[in-house]
């Protein structure tokens, strides 16, 4: 159903350049960026994941400028985009919130740029999203990109966008921005 | 044709939050969200464009970090992307550049969150990219839009992303994204 749609950006575990697991950190134009796009979406929530927490605060001290400081008086669209924003310290808070709220544990959605086996295609999760009652997370990974140990979990392994290119390093904003587009389109709830 | 496709990403002249006709600043993550897009997407060349020098100069600085310097070590991917992304002072020199690299002016494309009278459609554009023999430059603007005198001198005045949501603030980063995704898709030139 459109109207249960959840996406996850996270920051922690995530891969680091030598394949070890590493905490990213948080990047302010993602916060800004990916609530506007979501918003924009119709997307219910969307969640930050880390694990630090002074990186925790800082998301907060973007959100308190957004909504309650000076930004809010100055520019009221980006209060709007972050009233669906959070914050939280693992993936397991952030499933078990949604289940919480929908009364039914989410469908996990894995994104990653390189090919793996058993992907979803765009066209088929796009009737999964419309189809399935239960609510739906889609997670979007930082720096090298979501472990293996949060794929295994996963219901659903999205394509990669423009896996055949002969480049294809999009920004997590700009993948957020174009699977969220290929997914639900110009459709409203 | 998909291997004559241009962007551009304009600072001035820009419309200013009360109208009046301003240079925004440069924002270092649409350098690279931007130009990591534009090379996703086969573009052939993508142009920032500011009047101001000190702008210019900023510009030339995260160029020569990332196409010279320690970043193109310690990530060569983007260093491929910047390969593609260019700085210059007004559009009309992108323009003249454009017809001096093809020997023909391209068709200018122009792209607004606002609905505007005598749009073009996504699915229309799409097949105008790929029958057009002239290049095509697709105009993206900063701040609060591109000016009237802009869209004035445009061939194609393309349909917003979600003009029919409730909500369709998207940052001009995603909206390029999402703009380059449905126009060119999977297709690889």
């Amino acid at each position: 159903m459109l109207n249960k749609l959840y996406v996850a950006l996270i920051h922690y575990p995530i891969v680091g350049k030598d394949d070890s697991i590493i905490s990213t950190a948080v990047t302010n134009l993602d916060i800004h960026d990916i609530s506007r796009s979501c918003r924009t979406y119709n997307i219910k929530k969307f969640f930050m994941v880390s694990n630090l927490s002074a990186q925790r605060e800082i998301v907060k001290r973007v959100f308190r400028y957004w909504k309650e400081g000076f930004g809010k008086k100055h520019n009221p669209n980006r209060n709007d985009a972050l009233s669906i924003a959070e914050i939280r310290k693992y993936l397991e808070d952030v499933i078990e919130e949604i289940t919480e709220i929908e009364g039914k544990r989410p469908k996990l959605v894995f994104t990653s740029a390189k090919p793996r086996e058993k992907e979803i295609s765009f066209d088929e999760m796009k009737k999964v999203i419309r189809e399935e009652t239960a609510p739906i997370l889609i997670l979007y990974g930082t720096g090298w990109g979501m472990p293996e140990e949060i794929r295994e979990i996963c219901d659903y392994d999205l394509d990669p966008i423009r896996g055949k290119a002969e480049f294809n390093h999009l920004s997590v904003r700009a993948a957020v921005a174009i699977s969220l587009d290929r997914l639900i389109g110009e459709e409203t709830i």
